[in-house]
């Protein structure tokens, strides 16, 4: 069975080229680049080529900015917790209701230990209220920390914009930013556009990158100490044996990323929005989560009401399509989307909620399976369900018991 | 030139099966273990199964003790501040003052934030006094680190009774060890000999798989918190989307270290003790550090008095070897060795010691090789040191100035 990969915000496909530039390095090139001799420099040439390019696609003002890091959760975990320890004085933290895991859980930690954090409310369409942000900020405010497009719903935050409201607020405001979702899919120029952001994290294998490398931004200046501690790697920044192949891997994928990013944007933006369109044409009652926030061109988050996103999933799966519900990170676990209660989505629709998402690699034809085989899997599964009156094919007499709002976007 | 790489503590080749096992998860198998639909459950098995193997290869009760990290550091950080944030009423830390930098940095780390910690010192041939161990014990210690086989010269300490002084003195220290040199080359079996270890930290490069994979052995019911915080991934323990690729390829590369490990450990040992005989034969005061201890197999960490450790490294990387002064982690850095530093090495030989360090792939033509080349790079360099008589071939008449004790490990 042909396999529709449709969960490119969880991983992707390692682009064959990068594949190829990790070949010498999972084979002759395997000196430890820390090493005097020859071989090794080498090597270390190849990470330090690999950091330049990278940093000169996100517009750093140097490579030395970069910091390499396992994925981008120690980027997170580094960020956060290096700021908090660097400067102990400000014991307040804002970040938003729905960030990933490995910000919100960061965070809950350091509230454990006395800080206070302001949890951002966004609004139906996952955005934030600009006034309620510019309230958070406090005299004694440490850290924002706000993703930049979100990994469940593709909705974008204006970082840019959110740095700068800080940096004129209080410069002594840090600013970090989880850009997982985004590097390599929205351009970012550290030095224009960007240049209020202090941190930025983000991970190879969500853009045709290997899994088990990511980087931290550190623009020059900002205190943050390390999370690993040890050797004099990465400037005494982070500790560790550098994990080059995965390196030059990801410095590859970002480089194929930018070659002809806006075909590729394109691209998947046609895809997503397509497939958006005519769900909404033949499922009813389907709503599509962050439809008026900008968002990003390849996430599609739909809500099914009166059906159970798991069961989605499944049958998803028999026909070798490949999505999500919620991020991969807590799939396993019952609980409802954090991302989608913040945005208030209606119960029923929570958990009947699903997530595509698109890469360069996705075709015309997975977008045609999808149309093919999500409606009928949505109305077979809604005749099992107590409140879908299936001769009308509408919600039943007695749907509005566990439905708080009728769901407004039916129809394209 | 052919390449004589003899610095296999620093970093090793990876094994031409590990890559061949790593392939699929290059490639086709992309999929994040953490999904739900098949293709990713083929991932997650394929991880489980990489799990199962290294468990039992260390002898551990169940898979699940084991969870898998991006480095050694990263498990020796996870297991150090991990077992402190768990149990903050207890505020002594003992080690020695031999530890890789993994450990020692993050116990002085926890010293600048009050934790009280005993460096065990070594004598000269980088062994500790168990009266002085016993004796640094006390009601109030936390946790116990100390390393399995040291990185610089292979002395070997004997954790597994370490760990059961500390145990029975009170069951709830903790024992930790960093066995980044030792595993796939020592024999550890987690439920016998070492069955008073709780927490044992590697990672795969030392033994022919990738870097930027590691693992953190922990016992059921010690009590250590996660360092990375996020996700589910691991069971809660360690956040971050699973290095899938490196994890199996560990799990290829202890499989190899395994299979035949006592023919690859005699074969190792034939070439070390045959290149130590050969250069003391050769090269006049020469000291082996670490003579009168266990010791690794492979590694063999030699001072050459009245030489500088970089000049030889230099001309022996221009005769195609590579070998290391100290661990590669500090190696750009001019500070003397601390190992060779707490065994009270005179300084005039700390700074001419060199490591070699073999692993399967070494031949008795690299041992050739090193022969040929070596004396001969120490007589040259002697020939410009003020202390060397270069007509008798012996330390000249103002040597004693710099060298407190005459060298008595000249010959064989």
């Amino acid at each position: 069975m042909r396999i529709v990969y449709a969960d490119n915000n969880a991983t992707t496909q390692i682009a064959p080229e990068v594949y190829q530039a990790m070949i010498p390095l999972l084979t002759e090139e395997y000196f430890n680049p820390s090493s005097m001799y020859d071989p090794a420099r080498t090597v270390a040439d190849m990470m330090a080529d690999a950091r330049e390019r990278i940093a000169r696609h996100l517009g750093a003002d140097s490579p030395r900015r970069l910091l390499f890091t396992s994925c981008a959760t120690e980027s997170n975990n580094t960020a956060i917790r290096g700021t908090a320890e660097a400067t102990p004085n400000r014991r307040h933290i804002v970040t938003t209701a729905v960030e990933h895991p490995a910000v919100l859980e960061v965070c809950k930690y350091l509230q454990r230990l006395g800080y206070e954090v302001t949890f951002l409310p966004v609004d139906g369409d996952g955005q934030l209220a600009m006034g309620d942000y510019v309230r958070a900020l406090r005299p004694d405010t440490l850290l924002v920390t706000i993703i930049h497009a979100n990994n469940e719903t593709g909705v974008i935050f204006p970082v840019a914009e959110l740095a700068r409201i800080a940096k004129e607020t209080d410069p002594a405001i840090v600013f970090h930013t989880d850009a997982t979702q985004s590097v390599g899919k929205i351009p970012i120029d550290l030095e224009v556009d960007y240049r209020h952001v202090d941190l930025l994290s983000f991970s190879g294998h969500k853009f045709h990158g290997p899994k088990g490398v990511g980087a931290l931004y550190v623009r020059r200046g900002t205190r943050c100490r390390p999370l690993m501690i040890g050797g004099h790697q990465e400037e005494g920044r982070r500790a560790g044996t550098e994990n080059v192949p995965g390196i030059v891997a990801m410095a590859k994928a970002l480089d194929l990323c930018m070659e002809n990013h806006d075909e590729q944007e394109a691209h998947i933006r046609r895809l997503r929005t397509r497939l958006e369109k005519t769900l909404q044409e033949r499922i009813p009652c389907v709503q599509v989560n962050g439809r008026g926030a900008p968002r990003m061109p390849g996430t599609l988050n739909i809500s099914c009401h009166f059906v159970e996103g798991e069961g989605m999933l499944f049958e998803l799966s028999n026909n070798g399509i490949c999505a999500s519900s919620g991020s991969a990170c807590t799939s396993g676990s019952l609980d409802p989307s954090h991302v989608l209660m913040a945005m208030e989505v209606p119960f029923s629709a929570v958990h009947g909620s699903i997530r595509f998402s698109f890469s360069r690699y996705n075709t015309e034809e997975d977008v045609d399976k999808i149309i093919e085989v999500l409606p009928l899997i949505v109305a077979n599964l809604r005749k099992i369900s107590p409140y879908w009156d299936d001769e009308k094919n509408e919600p039943g007499a007695d749907a509005d018991k566990i439905i708080g709002k009728i769901p407004t976007q039916t129809g394209p």
